[in-house]
């Protein structure tokens, strides 16, 4: 763990701060009060001058007076905001039956199979929830009913969910979020700080030794389960031999292996329709979500027959609105549009695109310490000193603040909130990522020393 | 706990059983076997004839040989199926905008504000969520973090939802699906067979009870929750002051209490919009989401501001799409539709017809026990004996299946599975519950003494 943030109560990286709200116009503040007194106090703005809404199109956002915004971090509207094939598909379904699993549908059987054939053997059965952390509290859920066991094994700074039971292993929820008593860490494969030889046999070392420790309390292995772009650890791509390593030892402890895939999946890498596809790993579970139907609610849970088997027999799963007729027409339009359109080749040309003008901007910028990342998901760390490698998170908030009032919109992300996160809809192109550069190139030009 | 039926792994009320297939026609059981094959053993079909359903309208479905449905049974889509309003709103901002809550939309404050005016104080902040299962989460997670409690009281057949903490308080998922040793159950206010005075000084003894049980094994009280209708204990909507009681002991035990709305919300009941307004409580918390979006996948958890203040000031709350742009146009519209179309008033005044009629065959069939409910939520309670009030799964069984011949869909509910259950959209017409009713004599004619 760093010591350069200290632990804060409710922190967020690139989150507005409520208190300092003085410097926002008129039309703003308001919003921003009436939304306190509505929405209560666990929510979070992003920006500390946050962006007001009102209609989307392709990579482009436009707020209530017309400006226009490149969004070059919604991963969820994959396709595009508002991508007419998406929109026409829940229109029609909307109009003609949007009903639960419990009656017969041939269109989510059609969306499993075809959902499947991306995903290979073994994995043979999908199960539909409507987000994300649904699909991991259902894939944990299973995977301690299958094997018997609770323990848990995640990365230093994993998100996997906003459930009591995946925020209990989502340390990036904050340091006064509780973590589960059998819930374990390792450093995620932080290519820029850990020899890329032997990454894999490091990692799998640091999991058996937290197995070990499991063990030594009691506990025994339930899952070890990850990102495969390590989103929130501060996005680690490369290298891509480091899964199958620990997805032996995990096994050989009668754990399972748990790929989450809500970031990584669906061409989001641009060499593999999947993260865990990268690594060449069978997952005994998959979950997926975010972008499944370009924003509309839904989410998945895929699984071998072996892990669901026991769970299966003993008890049922529902999810009223998991799967219903218009989650399944938003999901299978927005699959169908990432191969017809062909996004995942998209994303590798116009991510190394991305890629090389940072690497173009290192070479003048030393606060740039390294550009990594694969297709559309792209990150930049910032430093104070290359040699130590210590982070700048400063800097990053600077570079996130300062290109959004150029229209330009990206987050940030990792333990020290100074890696630049660039995520943008997989229909990004030359011209907005040429766009993406200018912009980047002169807020680093501005940015003092 | 009754004994007129065995514990069975799996077991769900009205469920199809995969291993009786060779009934089916071909068309239905090529279905059947491709489904399980694709999604798997945990899930389960509506009766022992599964329903294929292809369109819907109003109070109508339509499989895909033009065959029609009259829907009595279901409460998601609320202000019927496929209503316009509805699909148009939806359809309209899909092709506007579909984006998450860290940018400031309108949207969701215009409805926080129309929803949080009908629940009225102390109740002032709305949360939003994807599912009813996620508000519950949600509900329980903040109120563990509020009271520093883990101790739930739920009623015995109670159903919370599918994640894993929510699970662990649903003991009608079955005697497989564990419970948390911080769980501790009280009985329903079973009408049929408890006196209707002092129901309420008698519940509140029985968690009164809960609460020392819990405390002896050194655990506090974190929160009492219930759906106000006792859907899954068998439906039990009077007498209507057995809460108030409770959420006294409750509160001075440190505990919160939470109304449960998923299923006695938005005007089910016909006499108020909400189920906990008809026992004059003022819970701490309350949730929603089925009917919320008629189908679209929304739902939300509405606190007083001391419930949510310190889970606000040490971490946050962030859904994807739980109240994204969407989802609140949805819930807006479908708002706009109970109200506009009077919908609460058309449940009590149909919901009255039908409870009528059913207190017609009742004089004419002694297997009718007890007919009770409110608005459009109804139950018709099955037994072999008036004198002993003795269950009859049986019988539950053959009308809800008989019915289904008849294309008229009800299922059942209650821990013994012998309460019809009786909870179609609220544009039930009377000619609807006339349909209803006649299909039903008929069935009741025909059944085996």
């Amino acid at each position: 763990m760093s010591n350069t943030t200290s632990p804060s109560r409710g922190k967020m990286v690139n989150s507005f701060n409520p208190a300092a709200a003085n410097h926002l116009d008129d039309h703003t503040r308001k919003l921003v009060e009436r939304r306190s007194k509505l929405l209560g106090p666990a929510y979070r703005l992003f920006y500390s001058n946050p962006v007001e809404v009102k209609r989307g199109k392709g990579t482009r956002l436009y707020d209530s007076a017309g400006n226009e915004y490149l969004d070059a971090y919604n991963n969820v509207v994959s396709v595009g905001h508002c991508h007419p094939r998406v929109a026409e598909a829940v229109a029609a379904q909307m109009q003609t039956l949007c009903t639960h699993t419990r009656y017969i549908q041939e269109g989510i059987l059609d969306y499993a199979e075809a959902l499947l054939a991306t995903l290979g053997a073994p994995l043979q059965h999908v199960m539909f929830t409507c987000t994300g952390s649904e699909a991991n509290d259902l894939a944990l859920r299973i995977a301690k009913h299958c094997s018997g066991n609770r323990g848990i094994i995640i990365t230093e700074e994993a998100y996997h969910g906003n459930s009591e039971l995946t925020s209990s292993f989502s340390p990036s929820l904050g340091e006064f979020s509780p973590l589960g008593t059998w819930v374990r860490r390792v450093p995620a494969p932080d290519s820029y700080r850990v020899p890329a030889a032997q990454m894999g046999e490091w990692m799998a070392a640091q999991v058996a030794a937290q197995i070990r420790n499991l063990q030594r309390h009691g506990e025994g292995l339930a899952a070890f389960i990850c990102d495969s772009a390590f989103s929130s650890d501060g996005i680690f791509t490369h290298p891509s031999d480091v899964l199958a390593p620990v997805a032996k030892v995990v096994r050989e402890a009668g754990g399972l292996f748990i790929a989450d895939e809500v970031q990584s999946g669906f061409g989001r890498t641009g060499d593999k329709l999947w993260g865990f596809q990268r690594h060449g790993v069978k997952p005994d579970i998959v979950t997926m979500g975010k972008p499944m139907g370009n924003g509309f609610p839904v989410a998945a849970t895929v699984l071998t027959p072996e892990a669901v088997e026991r769970f299966g027999r003993d008890t049922r799963y529902f999810n009223t609105f998991g799967g219903n007729s218009v989650a399944i027409a938003a999901a299978q339009a927005t699959l169908d549009v990432i191969q017809d359109e062909k996004l995942m080749e998209n994303a590798a040309r116009v991510g190394k695109i991305i890629r090389d003008g940072f690497a173009d901007l290192a070479q003048r910028y030393v606060r740039i310490g390294d550009v990594r990342g694969s297709g559309l998901y792209i990150g930049v760390e910032l430093v104070t000193d290359r040699n130590t490698k210590s982070p700048d998170p400063q800097a990053a908030a600077a570079v996130v603040n300062n290109l959004r009032e150029r229209r330009v919109l990206i987050s940030a992300t990792g333990p020290n909130a100074n890696v630049l996160k660039i995520r943008p809809p997989l229909v990004f192109s030359a011209a907005d990522a040429d766009r993406l550069l200018t912009e980047a190139a002169a807020v680093f030009a501005e940015l003092p020393n």
